[in-house]
């Protein structure tokens, strides 16, 4: 399956712009013969976490979705977005509190999978959201057992584990990450695609946005950590072919998911 | 602090040679003023599960003991040496249960602390010893809190974090990897030590015993990720300044370990 990435710089709250970002994107991605799109963190309305929160309406959102499943569905392309959510079920507390997310609509613009962020990076995003709490559920994406986590989620080896505990063997990794963590993608991604041997996708922002420098950086980790794809610094679009069989040939060599002993980590209590 | 890590062949069941060995290594390290020397997993007996299972007289480990902890004495200089262990408060039962161990001794040659290998890797170590039960426990180590697991252990994020979560700030690591396995030492571990904030010593053998071809490719690495020493394939003692305020540093620029959502994690149950 060949999976594309898009690193890409965000107008923040040109919501129009970037969403014929994301269409040029998917239609050069389409035309090379990939299944999937990911797209960064946030990045229809940009990464700017105060500003967004103080002038989004989010009556907006309904529509702006739409827009991404139309996106998906004219170029019969699955696609993972990321956006600002109202955290639901919950009385007028709750309609204030918004999330992050992020979701995977497939070639039809069907909605497959949605996610919300649980580790919250810095002091911008708490004040402008509040965490998910929800484990990464696991979904059948063209017969890949997938999931995803947002940015510094996958920092955090525990919430890449409870993907890969819960069967996922492919993660979509939107992400926002600034210059200078230059380690996260070289030296983290490649770790979490290794110890829990599935293939990770990790698309960022590239350039200035709201007064921050992304790394670009973006990259396509195997699950035997070796990268598929690494972008340099610039807007561009990752290509790589993700081989359907190469996490279970990775868990037959090395069975680290199968040699965890969680009982015993959930008695240490740490 | 200087860190000193002992990267060599061990003779098979050569007791006295390998231990000769160790007493050479702890000489060079403390002329060079070492505070610590990290030797390979299983090192005074040689890499070799099935072999020391049926050959060695559990009745000569106390005197392998005693002779190591005699050589952290007269060089004055802390040691990490890694023996099989007899699974203690059992009874006939458990007599006959092996386990892996590691123990660090201090410049007196007093024992400060004990770890039995929780992940055992491959049919040879399941055939001849026990996992050990035991979270990895903290101790002072020259100011440092000091924490141990072996080989394999390291390989799974949840046996570091457990270190790191009762407060380690150095984690010293007997090991014995194989050749094809540089991810390990050179992404794994450095995400190790990058994602939990601590220094991490990866001390492995060299060349042949029973028949496994080492990889060398021992590393010292730095709360940032960083290696601050690596060794090649050949024997050599490795040396690097283990800077005690690194990991302090480290945890207050971006704070994984407070912000990792450990009753999240329980409740997901993975």
């Amino acid at each position: 399956m060949l999976l594309a990435l898009m690193q890409a710089n965000s107008a923040v709250l040109d919501v129009e712009a970037n969403c014929a970002a994301v269409e040029a994107a998917a239609a050069e991605a389409a035309a090379a013969g990939a299944a999937v799109l990911v797209t960064p963190e946030l990045f229809p309305v940009g990464y700017a976490p105060r500003q967004v929160r103080a002038q989004l309406d989010v009556a907006r959102l309904p529509g702006i979705k739409a827009a991404l499943s139309g996106i998906a569905r004219r170029h019969h392309i699955g696609l993972v977005y990321s956006l600002p959510g109202v955290v639901p079920g919950g009385g007028p507390a709750n309609a204030a509190n918004w999330n992050i997310t992020s979701t995977l609509v497939d070639a039809d613009g069907r909605t497959l999978l949605d996610y919300a962020k649980v580790h919250l990076f810095g002091e911008d995003e708490r004040a402008a959201f509040v965490p998910g709490t929800e484990r990464p559920a696991v979904v059948d994406f063209n017969g890949i057992p997938t999931s995803m986590v947002i940015c510094y989620d996958v920092e955090f080896p525990e919430a890449v584990r409870a993907a890969a505990a819960a069967g996922a063997e492919l993660l979509l990794v939107p992400t926002a990450l600034a210059h200078g963590f230059e380690s996260v993608p070289q030296v983290l991604l490649r770790a979490r695609a290794l110890e829990s041997q599935l293939t990770i996708a990790y698309a960022n922002h590239s350039g200035m946005e709201d007064g921050c420098r992304f790394l670009g950086g973006s990259v396509i980790a195997g699950p035997d950590g070796d990268l598929l794809a690494a972008a340099g610094e610039d807007s561009q679009l990752l290509l790589a072919e993700v081989d359907v069989e190469a996490a279970a040939r990775a868990r037959g060599a090395v069975p680290y998911l199968a040699e965890r002993r969680p009982d015993l980590y959930r008695s240490w209590e740490f």
